[in-house]
């Protein structure tokens, strides 16, 4: 068995926020959106049906959880969840809040807008109260 | 608890397929894509956290099983499952069979390329062989 490694591709757009018991969840850089990703920590899995039932569950539920975490802390009106892959073959879930008035509203967000930076300093809150909800939960 | 209703943008866009136990499956008449959708039969759900967590657990079940079917029946490179919500509210899961040489690869489908039809006859064919591959894995 190969060991998990994060994608470069993922981990360079991303910064960590916490390891559930299945999966690393990264905050995506781009400022549009509270955009989160789900990465579970299983070598070689590409698609869903790559994971284990029992894992299947669990991501499921990971998955509801930072979708909670996410919309109780944005107050964002729909969040959009998404396992594409098209261009980083490592699984992984997008978990991303979405308001009616964000730049890309209705349509979803990739390739939609230029990605707009965020300060440091809002990261760092974003992540810290991400955590906290997350490890609460765990 | 009031019954169920397919929102008539999802039944406009799509063929019915079969009702697994959850979810009510439809083909998307775009034919750029082998396009799945699953409507988990739960009156007013929009999130997935709507559902109750065994109602999650099948309905990742049966994404897994129409993907397993989608892409044993087309030979598909990658699958594409999306829950969006953002133009039609009732929650519904996009499956959706993607080839390397498809009109929006590698960018996700929705808004990317003129919607195609298909001939009846090629519609029927695929439904039937979704629907005797989704009844044998029930």
């Amino acid at each position: 068995m190969t060991r998990f490694h994060l994608d470069p591709r993922l981990s360079g757009d991303t910064t960590p926020v916490v390891e559930l018991p299945l999966s690393l969840v990264l905050l995506h850089h781009d400022a549009n959106y509270p955009w989160t990703i789900l990465v579970p920590r299983v070598p070689g899995a590409v698609e869903i049906a790559d994971l284990s039932a029992a894992e299947r569950a669990v991501l499921t539920e990971e998955i509801v959880a930072v979708g909670d975490a996410v919309r109780s802390l944005t107050g964002c009106h729909k969040l959009n969840v998404a396992a594409l892959g098209n261009q980083v073959p490592q699984l992984h879930v997008h978990v991303i809040g979405r308001f009616r008035d964000d730049p890309a509203w209705p349509g979803p967000v990739w390739g939609a807008a230029a990605p707009k930076p965020r300060s440091l300093e809002t990261r760092d809150a974003l992540i810290e109260a991400l955590r906290q909800r997350l490890e609460r939960t765990e």
